[in-house]
Parts: C-alpha cells; sequence; structure tokens
C-alpha cells in the first residue's frame, strides 16, 4: 500500500495562513461594503520599471523569429546574467552561481544538500517556510529565541549543523550589522555549522554597518550560501527570478560538483525572459529608478514608525528593511489583536504567532504597499486611538 | 560536522551527459571546420507562434504599469490557465490542478509526496532523471525490461507502490495504446501502486488508439499523477511552463490537502508571463498553428525512419512522438557508436546507454531539429553507408 511522506503532515504554515484568509474573508461577506487596507502581505506594489520591461518585450520576440528562437536556457543560468552577479560581488566564478525562480525555493531545496541527521537551528520567530521546509525534509531543528531581552541578535549556546539568518529579516525588520555577524560566521567556522543566508531584501539596506552580502565578513566563504532575488528588488514577484551562491571554498567538500548533479536532476533552468530582465536591471539608469522605488518604500516604513510611535507602540524594524515588527497594545494575543484590526479598523496584518511562538505579542506590518493604502491605515489607527 | 546528503553522491545523470559533452568539445577542438549536426538534443527549434508572443508581450506591459500591475501569483497557478486545462480535460476542478515552471521539477519533487520505504518501478530504458530524483530522495526502485522481446510493453511480476511511465515515451519515441495502459491501471488499482504519468510528448499523439491522457482510462484517477507541459507543444523550453493533475479521488487521502503544504512551502507560483503565454496556445487560431508545427516535426520523424530503414538500420517510434529509438549497426556499444557518428560523420545522437543498460545496443534521435538540419544529416549518414 503507498503510503504518504508523514512529513508532509507536519507542515504547519498552510493552516496558519489559512486561518488569515478564513478570517479576512468571513469578514467580506458580513461586511461586504468596508473597505479591507492590507498591511500584511509582503508583496510590492510598484510596477516594474521601463528599462526592464523592454528588455523582456525584445526577449519574448526574439523567441517569436526563427534566427533569434532560444530553448533550453542552461540548468544553471545564464552566463550574461551570471557575469553582473559575479561584477557586483567583485568575485566568485560562474559555477560558484545558480540562477533560479525565487528564493523561496532556493532557501528550501537547499536542504537536499544535508544529510537527514543534521541538526538545524531557527529563530524563534522567523520565515515559517525554513520550519516546514526542515518539516517536509525530516530534518531536526531547534529554536533559539530572538527577543527584545537579546535586541533580537540571538546567538546559539549549543552545536548546530545548519542555521537559517534572514537578514534584512522577515519577519523583524531589522539589518544584521557586521559586528553582530562576525560572531556567527566565527561560531560557524568553528563548528562546521552552514549559514544559509537569507539575503532577498539586500537592496533596502542603507546603513553603513549593514553588510550587503554575508561575504564581506572575513571568512564566511567556507560557511556561508547566500540567497538573493529580483522579488523586492526589481518587483518580480509576479516574474520570479533570484539567485544563490555555493561558494567553492565551502568546507563540503566538491560541493558544487555535487549540488549541480541536484540542479541538473530536478530543475530544467530558469525563464530566459525573465533572466534578460534581470540583466536589465544592472544597467546605471535603471539602479537609479530601482534605488527610488526602494526608497519610497523606507520613507512609508519610516512614516509607519514614526505615527505609530507617537500613538505609544513599540515599533522595532523599518529601517534597512520595508517591515515593522510592533507589540501588540495591552499585552494582547496575536489573534486577537489580528481580529481587532480586522473588525475595528478593516485593517489586515500578520499576526506575530505566525512567525513561531515568541511572536504572539507582535504583529507584522508591510511597508510594500502603495503609500495612498498606507496613509489611510494610520488615519485609522489614529482615529481608532483617540477614540478609546 | 555538517555532512553532505549522500544520496548526491549516486546521481549518475551528470556524468553521463558530461561524458557526452566532452567527447564532443574535445572534437570540437581537434577539429574546428567541421560542422557537427545535433540530432540529440531533445529541443524544439520552431519559434514560438505569434499569438503566444503577442499574448506575453502585453501580459509583461501590464506589470509595467502601476494600474495593471500584478506581484505574487497563487501557488497552485492563475485560474484563467486552470480553467482552460479544465476545458480540455473536461474534468477536475482547479484545486485538482497544479500550474508549475517545467515537467522535470514536477515528475522529480512528486517524490516528496511518498515515504521514503516506497518501492519505485522504472523501465530499462527511460528518462535518467526518474533514477536520479529517486536516488536523490533516498527512495528503492527496480528495472523491468523495455526491449524488443516484449514490444517495449513491459508488465511488472511484482508489487510496486510507485511507477514512471513515460508516454510518448522518451527514449523510444513509442506512445502507448489503450489496451497496454488499461493493464497498467488494473495492476495499479491491484497493487495500490501509483502511476506516475510523465505525458509532456501528448501534442505529438495522432493515432487514434493512443489516449490523450492516462485519464481516459477508467479508474486512472485513483491511482495516476499526470504531468504535462508547454515546452514541446509551444517552444516553451525557455519561457517554462508546465502543470500536473493530481486527482481528489488518488488512494492517498486527503492527497491535495497534503500537497498544497508541500507547494506553498516550497514554491511561490509560477511566472505570469508564462502563464498569460500558455493561456493563448488555447485559441482556435493557436491550436491550428501550434498542430502544423506538430505535423512538421512528425514529418521530420517519418523521413528519418524512413531513411534509415531504407539503410537497414532497426527504427523504433517516431509515430505519436518525437523520438527515434534506433539499434546500432554490427552490434556496436553504446559509446562506439556514439564515437563513429561523432567522428565520421559529425553526428551528435545520444548513446542508448544513458537511459539505462537495455539501451546499450540503441542510440536516441530527436526530430525536433530543423528539416534542413535533418536532411543534411540524412545525406551523410547515406553517403557514409555507401562507401563503407
Amino acid at each position: 500500500m503507498i503510503k504518504i511522506n508523514k512529513n508532509l503532515l507536519n507542515v504547519q504554515q498552510v493552516d496558519n495562513f489559512e486561518e488569515v484568509s478564513k478570517r479576512v474573508n468571513e469578514y467580506k461577506i458580513n461586511n461586504p461594503n468596508n473597505k479591507l487596507l492590507n498591511l500584511g502581505v509582503g508583496d510590492v506594489s510598484k510596477p516594474i520599471i521601463k528599462e526592464v520591461i523592454d528588455e523582456m518585450n525584445k526577449a519574448i520576440n526574439e523567441l517569436g523569429n526563427i534566427d533569434t528562437f532560444k530553448g533550453y536556457g542552461y540548468f544553471y543560468g545564464h552566463s550574461f546574467l551570471k557575469k553582473k552577479i559575479i561584477d557586483e560581488y567583485k568575485c566568485f566564478t560562474e559555477e560558484e552561481i545558480y540562477i533560479s525562480d525565487g528564493a523561496k525555493t532556493d532557501t528550501t531545496n537547499i536542504l537536499e544538500l544535508f544529510d537527514k541527521d543534521s541538526l538545524a537551528c531557527l529563530f524563534n520567530p522567523s520565515y515559517p517556510v525554513y520550519r516546514d521546509a526542515l518539516d517536509i525534509m525530516g530534518i531536526k531543528y531547534e529554536y533559539i529565541d530572538a527577543n527584545e531581552f537579546n535586541d533580537f541578535r540571538p546567538l546559539p549556546n549549543k552545536k548546530y549543523d545548519i542555521v537559517y539568518i534572514c537578514s534584512p529579516s522577515n519577519p523583524l525588520g531589522i539589518a544584521y550589522d557586521k559586528d553582530y555577524l562576525t560572531k556567527w560566521v566565527k561560531y560557524a567556522l568553528k563548528n562546521n555549522c552552514i549559514i544559509l543566508y537569507d539575503n532577498v531584501y539586500d537592496s533596502f539596506i542603507r546603513s553603513s554597518n549593514v553588510p550587503k552580502t554575508i561575504y564581506e565578513i572575513e571568512g564566511s566563504k567556507k560557511i556561508a550560501i547566500e540567497f538573493r532575488s529580483y522579488s523586492k528588488k526589481a518587483s518580480f514577484t509576479g516574474v520570479r527570478c533570484s539567485y544563490y551562491i555555493i561558494p567553492n571554498e565551502l568546507i563540503i567538500k566538491d560541493v558544487n560538483k555535487y549540488w549541480k548533479k541536484r540542479v541538473m536532476t530536478k530543475f530544467n533552468g530558469s525563464d530566459y525572459i525573465a533572466q534578460r530582465g534581470a540583466l536589465a536591471t544592472y544597467s546605471d539608469k535603471s539602479i537609479i529608478k530601482i534605488n527610488k522605488n526602494i526608497d519610497d518604500y523606507l520613507t512609508n516604513a519610516r512614516y509607519i514608525k514614526e505615527e505609530l510611535e507617537k500613538l505609544n507602540y513599540k515599533v522595532y524594524g523599518g529601517f534597512d528593511s520595508p517591515y515593522l515588527w510592533i507589540k501588540n497594545k495591552n499585552n494582547m494575543s496575536s489573534w486577537n489583536f489580528f481580529d481587532l484590526f480586522l473588525n475595528e479598523l478593516n485593517i489586515i496584518v500578520i499576526p506575530g504567532i505566525v512567525f513561531g511562538t515568541n511572536g504572539d505579542n507582535y504583529f507584522r506590518v508591510s511597508a510594500l504597499a502603495n503609500k495612498s493604502v498606507i496613509y489611510e491605515a494610520i488615519e485609522r489607527i489614529k482615529s481608532y486611538e483617540k477614540e478609546n
């Protein structure tokens, strides 16, 4: 008798997010005329810049012409894009770079690189996809607390084989500085631990003491795999293009030789059109426009922070990141606070509990929405606070 | 100490294909002026039809405008495309359909659905990706012989939990008829075995006794997961769009509830532009043009078959499929025959051994190349045979 992979039965995320959707949908059915403002979802609202649109149109038209048609790309990505990535890092070779279709895919699939008996370390709270992917793979994990007492900067006190670090952090909205990351790199070098460095919000980094990449930290090429994406940077959440670096120096011998086998077996290369679009993000003109877009999101974040602090909310994050991690008032639990915002203010936030037990007294707000949505939401919160 | 997933060390495919590339590259370096004709790679040569190109350009331009911008799609695919798929099958609901980025990804990732202690059945020969994916997952498998003695139509004589069936078959070039597939469905129903039905060459089916889908066979919804793709049908090998069906009726209880958890955890939805392109393949005008393209490939296949049979080659396949499975002359082994064709005729084929030990006396030819390449290759083979 065929049996299901029992690990799938452990996955919690769908249930959590389904609970958010369920409550939102119930509210909509009962209150069809009330306008909901969504500060929950971490999706971008800015359209893709013209330079990138033009390049993708060009790429598509090539595919319609017999003389310029291109079929399968390369399993590991087109050279034209890898060259730009190498220019940006100012190191690495093409064989250390993998172009892919999204950081969620990449940060979860990478677990196939490791022995099932590895022990992983997760921040509590953290992006729940890490936990669910570990569950599906049957790899054990433990949490370390990221909370106000340690300034959301936990350090391990035992030996782990793998650790997920997300910086700028989803959901904490914090970008970790060089000092803190150096501690992790030293720990990893000492303990032969691999850091899976989820750096998909790198384009939001403005502070000079925050490394743009983990590879700025000495020794990190031996123990870190870094993940990046065009999703937030270039509004590619619908287009899908990402990349990750596995340094040849990594302490796993011949790591790229073996990982290439995995990729070749289970992936047929990333979309050509998306890769051409990604290529166009590197022109001088594109960089200026993209930075302007990100600055607008950061301005949103700062505005939310300032206004909510005036209302005596305790707000973390929002610098170098599109996310704010905000403490519920009156010690309310996540779901109660979520319901309050939904029912009384018609604002959708993400209940912190979705990211781990330490999130229960918090909610996550995204500054990636349109400015008008954010301003309207803030006005509603102000009025509500005045009345209550 | 971090350890590598030992299963990765077993993957053979890269080595086999690297061997093909290595020999081809060596030849090129030593003979830079000789023109090589590639009948090996299973990539398409026809450009994407205008209707699809236009739709993709439209979709891209939407993404460049704030009023029509779209971010994340749905994890499981856009409704507009699922509706077309449902129309074609004339059954299934949207929740039974998953839009994805390629059949290689889908036919390999699906193994995460099953218990690691399952026993899988593979045809010898078959698409090597199945074997390699099973190896990576640590799922055991056994081969059943597909050879001239059983007309390449093997049947199992023991209990398996999973079987991969590819029809129209890569590499055999055979499309299995209703009678044969019915035997498999009956076997699967009796033994609670799941058929992973790789149907990515469905658009090449012209014979009336060959089902366009496994779901034409009674009872198959209980035991079959079907995979399809736009790669060969619509020249999407560079664009990436595929789909698969997991029927709610499947004997694994609540299968879609659990599989959705997997997809949501490890995938962020398929490219919007590709899905819009796929949508455009369903118009009446597109269907006519696409069928014409496929007919051209089938004409290539027939031409290769006829010409090689005149030269006393034993040729299988080439009906309802772009592939031909051809017996080496003089009982030559795969690699020797590959070298002969490469060195003497400057033609690249795929050595049958790549697909399994039963392939050692065969080579695979693809009719997906341009007609001119195929005609030139046939002329070379004719001249060679005349002289030898």
